[in-house]
């Protein structure tokens, strides 16, 4: 089996790691050089590839930046083998799902692993990111069953979970559990530049902020394209905040101490 | 060298933990049976003692909720030995540092150590957890600087780096450090909790509400306690984080990008 890998970054290199193995044959393609270097250097892929030869693979993924993916899905299409099959990793689905919708290509599955890192590039690609991690499959009324099933078992060979979700709802739902938390740690660190003195922060703050200096092209991308959802999101968030805010000026304790027993239980629930 | 804690909680308990050597004799008193018997069972202290006895003992950690810390540390001035050196390690300075500038006793010194866990209580404790944390320091005017240097060897013992810092710039910092995140995790598991459908969150999710289920009642005390510095901090969270969400519905992918960057540069120099 030939695997294609459109767009070597982190999210494309990790794949690469991630499904190498004797029986399967990886090949990828970045228009930047010094990508396609630090991913045959890193061992993600078995070698470089035309877009045309790529094109051919039995499974493509496309891991390129959100405002990439639909000319990419464009010429993949008319590039294509016949049996091919290809599916795309972007953070939001939106544009990506219209253009499947339009296309009706059996052959395409919408797809977003929710995996990554705080730095970007194949320099910190991993075989072990997406182990364990949700992979969002969004399948079309014209996604064949076949192609579906072929991508699932790579997932599944990643170590990943696949699930299927409308990709509607996969806006949704990772506006607040994917890009918030982006947003959030942004604000944070920039607070934290204002402050003077030694750094004296613990645990919590380092997590909270372990996201706040992602790449600024890749997210600026994935913020617009999401930014209905992410907006709505982050006013959900400042409300909240106010209201913890409101019960701090008045002194309300038992309030206080009642909002942490309600996210407390939520947390419980959530483990 | 006998080493009093009072309050055999997470904290109290990692701190014995940290300082186990044969050298050393740990003796540990808390008012709640169940505890005194977890830290005994986790090792955590070598014995009990009663409240008289551990006063007795060559430094004294004070490690109870914030709303009890003050009457300990006056029952402990009271009870000390002549040479006992006491300490706390309270989230929150101000009542603490009151009662030290009203109090000035030479042997005691307002402390907090930088580390914690989402869960509480001595079955949780580490002899890990000061390890490269840092340990805020916040001698008064009448501050003895052999209790000092007693109190910053023990610290340097566990594996944590002792940090001298004014009580206000200390309640100040901590509002945002530590305080802050802890209301943005207990706010963001109430959002997921309104969710519907398979909880797909990645890593940045789970980073960013590690603590937002932590101990209703500490954290209803230390929010109340910093409550005035807490709600500025998350006003000024929330100020930022309006600022984002107005450059989304305005779809000025150029200042979303602008205010990325600045992220990135402030985590850099953060490192």
């Amino acid at each position: 089996m030939t695997i294609g890998i459109v767009g070597l970054g982190l999210i494309g290199g990790s794949i690469g790691l991630a499904l190498r193995e004797p029986g399967r044959k990886i090949i990828g393609f970045d228009s930047d050089p010094k990508s396609v270097k630090t991913a045959i250097d890193r061992f993600c892929i078995d070698s470089e590839g035309t877009f045309e030869e790529v094109a051919k693979a039995d499974v493509v993924f496309v891991a390129v930046p959100p405002l990439k993916v639909v000319s990419v899905l464009e010429e993949l299409q008319k590039l294509k083998g016949p049996d091919t099959v290809f599916t795309d990793c972007t953070s939001v689905k939106s544009s990506v799902s219209e253009w499947a919708k339009t296309t009706q290509c059996p052959d395409f599955i919408v797809g977003h692993p929710m995996a990554g890192h705080e730095n970007s590039g194949a320099a910190f690609a991993s075989a072990w990111m997406y182990r364990g991690a949700k992979w969002i499959l969004s399948p079309t009324k014209c996604t064949s069953k076949a192609a579906l099933s072929k991508v699932e078992a790579l997932v599944k060979a990643m170590g990943a979970i696949p699930v299927r979700m409308d990709a509607t709802q996969h806006d949704h739902q990772v506006a607040t559990l994917s890009h918030l938390p982006h947003a959030i740690a942004a604000a944070l660190v920039q607070m934290r530049a204002e402050f003077e003195g030694e750094d004296v922060s613990g645990g919590s703050w380092k997590d909270l902020t372990r996201v706040g200096g992602v790449d600024p092209n890749l997210w600026t991308q994935i913020f617009m394209e999401n930014r209905v959802e992410l907006s709505k999101s982050i006013q959900d968030l400042e409300q909240r905040l106010a209201q913890i805010r409101q019960h701090l000026d008045t002194g309300n304790s038992a309030e206080i101490k009642k909002y942490l027993e309600q996210s407390r239980k939520a947390k419980k629930a959530d483990k």
